[in-house]
């Protein structure tokens, strides 16, 4: 029996049935009845492609000690509608352990694979000559557990390559732009500045979290990915003897100055002809996917213009793209 | 006998000397002493290595009937000081005819050459095979007159790329930095992408006069070079018959929109893939190459820092840099 | 039989009757069920009251095919809701000729009537002398097709003059407030700036499409209405032999500062005295237009205070006005 | 003997010499040398046509005592320079009484006579007839002492109307453009909209000093003319027995929200049309006044284009103006 | 019986079942039935725990004409929905008179008891010592009906202290935040300062209308609490005989510039040390009070994070919090 | 002999005499006349009082290789000008070693002792009793080493607490003014709140070079001081065994948000109450510390308000200040 996505679930054809199938917690709270003191849960389902609301009364008190966001469940509901939106009443619920369930099902991934991406991503620590920076590379990416969370993490929970791989493909998007911008300008220290796009965006590790979903973990909030970024630099740099303070200074200024803007929440602005190209290679990539994904979702419906696009207050032009150029996923890097 | 550049004659190596020599006239204005009312001419003298204010008591008003602003003169004079500022005391003034005198005194020119410049525009141009777009270019770089006011262009009056040949540079620059985007980003349309990036700024050729300094055209501050663009695009694609309107839109939509925001003086924001990315090389060129400028200049003083830079709100950090790095002028590109 | 207004379909008395009557399609996207890949049409039908969800099902794919937004069609179909929205159910559906539907249906119109409208603006073109301007004058508004464009165009899609002949009033309220100014400050050329006013926004008659609905053209984005003026400008300046350099820049400076400020899309900021007097009287002319219409609106309701007008971040104060005044349409432009 | 102004005093024509005049203190410090503890004054004096500085050693103890800023003293003096400034060495001092100088020494004064200036607010506060209205009118300018002041006053300290009679002049001003703005619109009031254009700046009265130069007072920069003048109005309207309530928070809405925007210091902004509208008119003559000022002082040097102006960041075109227009003194507003 | 608060009526438990109780009236409209003239009246009821929409149809002409908002009524009607919103089918209604209900029904109030507060304001009131300013504080707080309608006001409708003695509150906490600041600060006069504490907002007694729901008044929203602080200010200053002028323009400084910047609504900024230190305690208690509420209100429910919060653009992090400090109701300021 | 100050060197009563004193060394630079190739140091000496060019030709090269911008140098020269500037020239110039001068003619130091201000630090971390965070504190303030450069600090370059000891007294002054807001807001967990105000300008240490001059660091302007300050605090948690997680997290929280906003360079905003309350309590000393150092400097000088404060963009009122207050130094906190 195929899958019931909650994409399809929302839809009017299930209306009234029965689904029993395999979801992701996304939230659960305990909530009272004031008229009664009846207690039930109110869930949000989730997976790859959507989410959905979900109420629970039996037994509420107890699923609610055993169930926390994160989980995946198999449930039996009836899929239904509260106040005009889609809610399914569950009547069985069960926690599943990690080896029961296929991944792929809660979390989108990216249209490049990951043997690809992490080729990519050799293709650059690779060419790095230069003594201590090639250490502090092997440091990060010559550790399997690190390489293992890099090509998991997103690089955004909504904006811009929001899947499992989206960092890996936006930092090697980085890179290629940076190493145009080198052809160009001769200031630029080649293996400086390939290793500050490698290493600029790696707080994001540990700024999302990334089982079944992909959200903000707390020091993701509290303390940001770019100072983040900057302690994981630090400890691997403290462990590499002699390393230079003068590169240390620098390439912390690149993860830290990255944003480009204070407004934008770096704490310093680029100072020096690196951390500004970075910046800019960053910029200029995190605005292309975010067009390509509208452009490629919007495109195919015959319509000329996008809905608005708050975020950067405009509408996206859509007619006369070439349909080819449209079809397909949302990714946005083409690797070979 | 050597020339006296305008540097050396402000320093004080030259004050109470005579000095005889062939300046541009940046400004020249009659003015009247209230006391006695008696006339005199001020002027501003100026060549490739700066400025110098000058006086002229004798025949003040015959001179301001004869000598306009953009003239180059050959003058003998006095080096002094009024107010504790240089200022040359004219004796004698003469206007000089165009072939009198060597333009690239006053002038600075890239540090590229005139033939490479060309050469590495006619790259990009043989590069585009689309049918209306090759017109297109034909009728812009296929016109000599055009080929060489292109090439005379600066691409600002002080910011980046202000001198001539600057506009050269700073469009061969923008294309490869596209180039290297189209790699990443597939929904490009690369010929389109690169006929933007060679004519995004064309109307930098109307903003700014060149004749003996670089300064604004009345068209310049009252029309910008945007519009102005916009318009020569419109003019030469009038004249190619069934030029497409999709492909016309497309291509002034890049002119109008590659500053980016509205703040910037852009009337509409990139709402296509191609504008975009035009918008975010042009962006990354013109800061890199200050960046450029100010490295190179200050780079040399054994400082650590820049000193203010008061257009980008920050220093920068000069100290690391190799010493081979930044000698050399304040040319940013590297054309082969 | 009279017609069903959108206003009216939209109330709970029509829910669940059927109704035959002739509606604008303002949008009509092919769509298909996930579950069992059955298609349907979702259109928007709009009229001069209002806009109303619609679903299609029967032949939904040779309907798609024959018929696009701006049509006129004739429809039976069952009023009912979707999700609690408003939505008819389309039962039979066919597409209307030009001469077949009355226009007056689907777009607002002046409260002004088109020979009323026409003689305002004639009144302001015959108060111009100088020669050239004469001649540009001439060229526009001599121009019959030009005229009935021009008569036909609204000033906005929402938030000012949004009706058919809306550019006409807003065009005539704004020379008459030039005119005020002009009698304050002599510095004007007041032939120059009356011209500037009929010019300003001449633009918007190729901004706005105006079928059977307003909406923005693909130009209209791309573009927009301050270079498509100044563009129609120099394409009639052009024809004028001997029309002065000096005027013509001066002109089009007032065509593309009249947003007064880069943050609201002008490419330069007026920088002579009748730029500056275009640029207030547009302004205060649009202001003055949404308010009346707000306070015309909300003012019969016995409300001390309008809702929260969000493009202005404030609420208008509508008690302790008379009401006689507040009576009317939203007209806001007294002509005689 | 002729006056020396301090224009000509400033000139090299005066340098070394003897001057004996009567000058405004502008600023009076007492000061002490580190090295040997000795006295002297330092001093600003003025008059219409600019400032100088001057020092003062002979008695310093005493002259301070006795003399303060806004009085005005007869001096011999040496006109002379320190630190290259133009600086005038005291040697005799003595305070002058009210009736000893001529005040039109020291303030300029509208180009506008008084009793035109009288005239034309005579003809505004006629125009009403609304009897509460007309009430408190005559509260204002039916007081002899109030119109007096209301004479004296000047629009502001440096940007417009910067001199004697330019409160009276920007306020007629203001109010012919409103009743341009009324034939367009019948919404407004006509009576209350004249009323607040009368009474919108009235505040500036007591926001500047005007003895013998403009400067703010403190209640003018601890309070504001905004406030000060809803101060002011609730004064008078105190005292008019009856006076609608409604009426009075309409006319205070008026004067605290005529700035437009909370960012220019208005506590709230306009929120009814009335207030709008005043508000439009008082700022785009402010702006007209500003621009009138520059290009008749500067458009008489044969430069195309202003200095930069810092306030409203731009320069402004001179260029193509008939020179007729240009002539004259700094004054605006056309009364007949 | 016990009552049924709104929040209860909301709830699924009642719908469909009649209730009798009473409410109080926010809005009342008129309206008529396009279809068929029939008209009804359109209601929002409210307490202190919500609003609820209502709807009633017999003789609804004669009780628009008898009930206003700010009304208590006595309803029966049937708890329903409409457009899936919960609303009540009122069949019976009957205005009643002040003494009629409960007033605490309506309008919460503040967690610190009446008695507390008005102590918590006398312990600031008797620090005071300066005379003049003994004499203003009396004018105010020893007038019995000033205290009243003082200890009855909010500090705001939703924001921070929304609750009837709210005003109080905000009060008390920042002379206690000021007089730390005085204990660091010896410049700082703490007479004037205590004084300017204590009446900053007296002007929010007129801005805001509290009879059975808090919502602005005409003249909080035409003059803002900030003016017409000032001018209560005023009223009693004149009528102290001798109150020093410079005291005067120190007191209504300190008032008006409260906001601390212009972008905020203070038509000056803070230019003494006091108004300063007013400005900022004001600021951080408000910014305090409002996190203190939704900490409480959402830091219950389990949750590591506040929904996002639009008026300060963030989420509040609620985890890790004491639930012993959590519990308990919005109120924040500890008084004993 | 007494020390000659650079602020009494600097004023006419020493011009054209020999000096012979012991300076710090702020800048020196090599440079050469272009006319005939000289070389000469270009210095800037200075001390507690204020700054002076120097220039020294002889043995330039050997001068410049051996003195650094940091040194205190013994000079023998002639006190003259140079383009109207006060300018030394040296004959003799000698490096000293630390011990050979008194640090205290260098740089300025609070008004409070440094027991004073050790004893103020000493009580705020005495009160801390949470387990961790007394660990955390002893390592900080316990460590004779960093209590020796945390008093020795500044709190910034020029604006406020520009001096030796600023740090301490800012800290201790922000300390007391949260313990006044832990007073008013129970939900404040104290130990927390006091630890985050004890290390939230710790990054201070490392952002400033305080040997003979305040400057910034070159890791002060690269990284800036609230990473800096993060990193050490993390350096410090990381060598507390079981250091509890949140607890961390809340204190990096404190630290990295305490500039308020992302425009003053931090890179998130507070999202708890702790870190709310020392970012305005951080933010108002600021404020009071630079208006009390304003309303010392200025206030003695008779006048009624400061000159313009570019910085806060205003005025500051003078008049009316008590003298007695206003005399002493620059220092602002009362410590008892």
């Amino acid at each position: 029996m195929e899958r019931v996505s909650i994409k399809d679930l929302k839809t009017d054809a299930w209306l009234g049935k029965d689904v029993i199938d395999t979801y992701a917690v996304r939230k659960i709270e305990l909530k009272t009845v004031a008229a009664d003191g009846k207690q039930f849960c109110s869930l949000e389902l989730g997976d790859a492609t959507g989410r959905i609301d979900a109420v629970l009364w039996d037994k509420a008190d107890a699923v609610f000690k055993e169930i926390v966001a994160g989980d995946v469940v198999k449930i039996k509901g009836l899929a239904g509608k509260y106040r005009d939106n889609p809610q399914v009443k569950i009547e069985l619920i069960a926690k599943l352990a990690r080896g029961d369930y296929n991944p792929a099902h809660f979390l989108t991934a990216s249209s490049i694979s990951r043997p690809d991406l992490e080729a990519g991503i050799r293709v650059e620590t690779a060419s790095v000559s230069q003594t201590y920076l090639v250490k502090l590379l092997k440091a990060f990416f010559g550790d399997a557990e690190f390489m293992r969370t890099f090509l998991d993490a997103p690089a955004a929970k909504l904006w811009h390559h929001a899947w499992v791989g989206g960092l890996a493909e936006h930092t090697i998007a980085v890179c290629r732009l940076a190493r145009a911008a080198h052809k160009n300008y001769d200031l630029l220290d080649l293996d400086l500045l390939v290793t500050g796009c490698l290493l600029h965006d790696i707080g994001k590790i540990r700024e999302f979290t990334t089982g079944t979903f992909i959200d903000y973990s707390d020091e993701g909030r509290l303390v940001g990915h770019l100072v983040l970024g900057d302690q994981m630099l630090m400890e691997k740099i403290g462990k590499i003897r002699d390393f230079p303070d003068e590169l240390a200074k620098r390439l912390r200024h690149i993860v830290l100055s990255h944003h480009g803007e204070k407004e934008r929440g770096s704490p310093v602005v680029p100072a020096t002809l690196e951390a500004l190209i970075v910046h800019h290679c960053d910029y200029m990539d995190a605005h292309a996917a975010a067009f390509t994904r509208i452009i490629r979702r919007e495109g195919l419906q015959n319509k000329r213009w996008s809905e608005y696009v708050n975020l950067i207050d405009r509408y996206i032009y859509l007619a006369g793209s070439d349909d080819d150029r449209k079809a397909g996923d949302d990714g946005n890097l083409k690797l070979f």
